[in-house]
């Protein structure tokens, strides 16, 4: 997969600034969590997330990631054309990260879990 | 150290929605950066970060993760009052989160590099 383009990197050359720049709003990471832990694929199975992503803030982040190569958007059904959505190999990286992250929180949050089955 | 309150989960009790609502921003793990990775302390140091941290978010950063445990905030000087800032058990275990961070956007993103000596 190409690299992405210098212009990325919006506040500086450091790739922890870059990276947060690419994936740090709360709703980037949850999508990889949707597709990548629990199995959603389609526009709608988003919509159900049980943290009500605004409509117009989930279009968007699904364009914009398609557009980083976090995601690849695929036609499942040709008439209407439907399409759903599926980690690329960029995104499948940063599902050990969103893993420490789950562990982290269940660890310091009172009353947060990880869901039986979530952990491996 | 007592874990965060129940209200802290603000979207709903998913693990990794809650460590993005704690974390989430792009200005709250480019603190625990240049604390933990680049022994910045004081109020200036952070000022002075590439990203030019606007000094409003900066201090309600700051007051933020003080309150929720990521910071501690110590006396270094007596006359007048001046304070610096150091991670605590909370926070440390996030810095390799942060170094996972900057290894995935130097792999992907063009001109991004770790700086020599900060893989280890």
């Amino acid at each position: 997969m190409k690299k992405l383009p210098q212009s990325t990197a919006l506040r500086s050359s450091c790739p922890i600034a870059t990276a947060l720049d690419i994936l740090g709003d709360k709703w980037t990471l949850l999508l990889i969590r949707d597709i990548g832990l629990f199995g959603r694929h389609r526009y709608k199975d988003f919509q159900e997330s049980k943290e009500n992503m605004p409509s117009n803030i989930l279009a968007t982040r699904l364009a914009r990631m398609v557009k980083c190569g976090l995601l690849e958007k695929r036609p499942y059904q040709n008439n209407p054309p439907r399409y759903d959505y599926h980690l690329t190999s960029r995104s499948e990286e940063l599902v050990p990260l969103v893993k420490s992250l789950a562990m982290w929180s269940a660890k310091h949050v009172s009353g947060v879990k990880i869901p039986a089955g979530r952990t491996s």
